[in-house]
Order: structure tokens, then sequence, then C-alpha cells
């Protein structure tokens, strides 16, 4: 809708690093994290970034914390602006815990959530009972998105998180997320700084079949892990944990309209 | 009000580590942060948020900026949504620096608010001066609330503080904030990173009356610090300078519904 | 406007650093970033902090993803507070890159910006290029802000950069900004935490001619940044890249109403 607008500067400034397709799309998604906004905080931000927005997820368990009524309306308002929506993981982790997995699933559709995302970052998750998670949140939702990573460190097997992958989409999810946490800090491929480990990046994608990288979606909070993650993957990269105050600074970082991307056309452009 | 909503997933999902009582409520305080909130912004978190958010205080000295109706106009939504106001510390601090106390106390009550807190986080305080800051304020105000601990680190006297708080509360002060200040870094119980020094507070509250132990708010802006101060005190723990975009984040916190507290959970129930 | 309302606590408080001119004025600028914020977030903002805020960046090259309808009205609700608006200098650069720079200028004063910053953030900006755009500005902008800085570190020659600011305001700007970034870290001025050189501050500072120091613009993101800003030059600093969040709270450094600048005259007064 709204990218059809010619926008301010149509025909007097190009992107530096080019223009990206308007939504749905199945590359450069944006996921962002809302960790309690109010109804007219989300619709302001909505009406100004909602093209640069393809999902946002309610973090953590707060979609349990808001009156019916102001969840229901948040929501509907997403769904207007072609934004999707699911719940936390973890929120799903607590239902798998307590047994209640199929009513969870049946409320958030309910609720008007339009994805699940299904996770093990706090529990430990046998491949049947993922296998079983994922399914059952395929038959309610057309977008399911699962998770990996919580110990994707050095010390881990990158081999069996790319398998992992492998098997989550086998079973249905359509993205897979590689945890960063809100934080964004010494967590997975992220130091205690949030500086990229460039090197389990490297390790892990290439263990993944070429088909299915662009199905990665990686948690990126902060600003230098976005900047690295654009410069090795392009503008087409999923990211994820984007704060709402962010989407259109990273989109600026996307199209290199901010320093820190628009150097990588000038440094194309000197060779 | 808002918490009689049955809640979205109720029924369905139990919390983690159980249920919190409404307000008003003894334990368990959340102090909100204000570090200069629109009256639209104020409206549109307490909707959201209320149920979780104890105080707000005003923070610093940003009382006196506001257009005087804009200042009367977000204590009064305060009001509706039942959630207790006070000025900084700062400001009465500089209030008696001037030797205007009595009028700024009795100015804040003109203007709304309904708390006022005790500070000498710049100033020094001798002991008949905070006595009479803190009767002072309790003549006009049900809810009075004092703060130690702008020295409380391995240079200090623990003693000393606890003596303080004993004797704040004696003097008429209803909770006693241990100081965090907004940053929660490299002051009293926080290091440079944000970390928590927990054999400070070891420290400190063993040498607390047991039925003292509950009137303590800890400053704790950071989620890091939140996450330990729940571990070692339980959800009921009270937590000042929280910013206003985290309440419900930290409510997930308080209630196990994100993974850092969910953990506790799911550790217990390994043993 | 604002300022000739009282204040709620007019005639009892009285400012420890002394009070402020109304704007417009000539010093003690605060510049602030704005990286996407809502309409009615902006509008919100303006109500509580206007008087606090002499200009508004438009960060980036955040004004292409605007509607432009919505850029227009973020523009009017600026002027209507009497407030500065500018587009991020990284567009600019873009603009001269593209060799559409002309028509880039005439467009920001159609849209309704009252102000353009130069900068070479990115791109390498020769001495005849640079006065083009200075002048070019100017031809069209009451108000023109250029920057310097972004390799004043221990390894630039800083009497380059006080050249630089000198040949700027004769070119035609007003002010001239240090660059600090975004993130005030690991840039020019600050090291990898934040904190300030203050040795390169000192040399840089002492190569200006004395009626030219006033008009530097410091980019301050941070508070401590802030802090040791006011400390230095006072209350009058201009200071840039300001979050919408925390206007209230550096006007409350400017003025002694935080425990941070509140110190200095507690200090001032003990010897």
């Amino acid at each position: 809708m709204i990218l059809s607008d010619p926008g301010p500067f149509s025909q007097i400034i190009g992107y530096p690093l080019g223009k990206r397709p308007g939504k749905p799309r199945d590359n450069g998604l944006t996921m962002v994290i809302d960790k309690g906004l109010g109804y007219e905080q989300l619709g302001d931000i909505l009406e100004v970034a909602s093209p640069y927005m393809d999902v946002v997820k309610f973090g953590f368990g707060t979609s349990c914390l808001y009156p019916r009524h102001i969840l229901r309306q948040k929501l509907s308002l997403a769904r207007v602006y072609s934004v999707q929506t699911c719940p936390g993981g973890t929120l799903g982790e607590i239902a798998l815990t307590q047994g209640v997995y199929d009513k969870y699933v049946e409320r958030c559709a309910k609720l008007g959530f339009t994805a699940i995302e299904v996770s093990d970052g706090t529990i430990e998750l046998d491949a049947d009972t993922r296998l079983y998670a994922i399914e059952t949140a395929k038959r309610a939702f057309k977008l399911v998105i699962s998770e990996v990573g919580k110990k994707l460190d050095h010390t881990a097997d990158v081999r069996t998180y790319a398998q992992q992958v492998v098997a989550d989409l086998g079973a249905g999810a359509d993205y897979v997320v590689v945890e960063g946490r809100e934080s964004g800090e010494n967590v997975g491929i992220y130091g205690d700084d949030g500086q990229v480990d460039t090197s389990i990046i490297d390790d892990f994608i290439h263990l993944l079949p070429p088909e299915v990288r662009g199905k990665i979606i990686w948690e990126a909070p902060k600003k230098v892990q976005q900047v690295e993650l654009i410069k090795r993957f392009g503008q087409t990269v999923n990211l994820g944990n984007i704060p709402p105050a962010d989407v259109l600074a990273l989109e600026c970082l996307r199209l290199g309209l901010r320093a820190d991307t628009f150097a990588l056309k000038i440094h194309a452009d000197d060779k």
C-alpha cells in the first residue's frame, strides 16, 4: 500500500544498494520484537514503517499480560498493515511443558495471531516433540518459524544445528531463526559485546544446502550485527528481534542509505 | 481493574512461577522511571501495563520542565490507573539545599503527586535533616520512600547502610530504595558492566532484621539485574528505575514467562 | 510559547546551574536525532519537550522511507513548535555522489525542511565540492550545518579539522558538528565505551579562534558524554544526536536538575 507512494525523494535519489520488493516477500524479511507496545504506539509505528515490517513477534510471554481486547486490537491492526504476528517461542515451550500445546495453538489462532514460533530456548526438545510442535502449528497456521542455536558457539557441533534446520524445514517450518536473544549479547553467534562470530556463521552456512540458506532468519537486535550480516549476505538477509524504533534505521542499512552500508557501495565503485 | 480481565491465555497456560496479587500490594512492587514521556505515551503504556506498575517516578528534576497543565494531566492519568507518582529524589535534595523543602512538599501535593522520595544521592544529609525530610514528607503523603546506597560498595560500611534503613523506616518511610541510578552501572551494588555484586547484597540483607527485608526496593534498570534479584529473592522482590518500555518484559520475568526465569522452574522440576 | 508557562515549581525551586534563554537561541542548542518516530509520537514529544529542542535531524536516509504526506506532516508539526528540521548528512552525500545535489536541496525545501547538514561521513569531499555543497545549501536555507571529525582521533591532524571548521563557517555554515555517530562509540572523540577523549577535545578547541568555539555542536548521544561536555563548556554547549526520549533528561543536566550536574553546584559552593 504505502510502497506505491512515490516517496519523498523519488526520481531524485537512487538507493545505493538498490530497491527492494514490496510485501509479501520471500527474503529480506524484517522480524520485529514487541516487548509491550501500547495500541497507539504500535499503530503509529505501523503507519510509518509497516512496508518494512514482515513479522511482529510479541516477545516472551507478554501475550498473556494484555487485557484480551487490547491484544486482539493490536493483532487486528497488524493485519490491516499486512504484518504477520506471532507470540514468543517461550510461550509455546511453556505450553509444551504443561501438556496444553494443542489448546495453545488453537487459542493463538482464535486471538488473531497469524504465525507460530517453535523454539527450545529453555527446555530440551526431543526430536518427536519438536516434530509434533511444528506439525501441530503448521496445521493451524500458514507461517511457522522454528528456532535453533541456543548453544551455537565454539563448543557446539555446528553440524547438528545445520541438520536441525533441514529437519525443521522438512517438518513444515517455513523459516528457521538462529537465536540471538533480545539482548544480542553472549549468546550463540554473538560475543559478550554483541560482536558477530563470523567463523561460526561461515561454518554453519556452508553446512546448509544452498536452497535452504535463504530460509534462515538471524536474530540481530544490535546495529553492529545488522551491518555485519548485511555485508555478508546482502540486503536480502532475513533479520529478527529488531526493536520497533529501529525499523527505518535498519531499512536504511539494507538500502545503503546509512553510512555503514553506503560505504559498501562507495568502496565497490572505487575498485 | 484490568487484572480482572481473564487474560488472553486464561484457563490454558499457568504461570511457571505462580500468580501475583493485584494492586494495591505490599510486595513485588515495580517502580517505573519516567524520563519525560508525553501525555499520550504515558496513557498508552498505562492502558496495557498499569496492573504491573505500582509507582511512576518522574525522574531527576524533569517535573520542573513540563508545562504545568501537562504535568497535572499526567499525574491525574496515573491516578486513574491506580499508579502512585513521585518526583525524583534529586528535586527534593535541591529543595533542601535551597531551604524550601516545606514549600516543595506542599507544591508536590497540590500538583497531584501521591508519594515523595527522600534521597542523598548528591548532597550530604545529616541525621537531623534526614529525619526532618522524612517526617515532613510523611505529614503530607501516605507513601514516603527513602533512598540509601550511593556509596554502597566494597569500601563502604554495609552496617551503616543497614542501620540507615531501620532508622528511615522508624522515621516514617514506607520503603527504602537501594540506589542503582538510571544507568545501573558502576554504582553501589552494580559493577561497570551492570553485573550485580551479590556478596554486598548478601552482607547487606543479612544485617537487616527479617521483618524489614521486604521494605527494600532495588533499583534495577537492566535485565541482568532484574533476573539476578528475582533469582535471589523471588517474584515478590521490589524493583525500581524500570524503563517504561520494559514493564511487561519484567512482569514476564516475575511470572516465569521469559526464558531466564522459566528456566528456574524447569531446573527446580528436574531436581 | 511553553517557556512562558511559569512551570510546576516556579517561585519555589531555582535551577542550580541557572536559567536558560528561550528559543530561538544562539547557543546551548539541543539537536535531536529522529530515527523514525511516528507522527503521533513526535507530536507527543514536542508537546512536552519542544522548548528544549532546537533542531530535529531525520537521521540517515530515513527521510526517503516515509510516505510523502507523513513526512510533510512531521515537518509541519515541528515548525508549529518552532523546531528546525534537517535530513541526515548521509542523504546529502548520496545526492552529491549521484550528481543530483541541486535537485536534492530544492526538494528538501519543498518538503518543508528548514535546515541542511553537509557532511563527509562516508565519502571524501574535496575542498571545491565542500564549498559548493555549503553554498548551494545556504542559498536555499537560512540554517546550514556542516560536519567534521570522522577521523578525529589520536592519529588525526587536529589542526586540519580546526582549519576545516573555520573554512566551513566562512563558506556559509552556521554551525559545525563534531561527529559522534548515532552510537557515540569508537568514533572521533569517543572511545569504545563512549568515554570522551578530553585531550583531543582540548587540543581541538584551543586551535579554534575564540569567537568560533560557540559554533561547534558536539554529537553526544550518551549521558556520560553530555555530562563531560557540560562540565567542560557549561550549560551553553551545543549538543547533537540526542535521542528524543532523552531531551528532558539532558535539559535537567544543563540546569543542574540531575545528580551529575547538581553536584557541580554543590562542589562549587563547598569551595
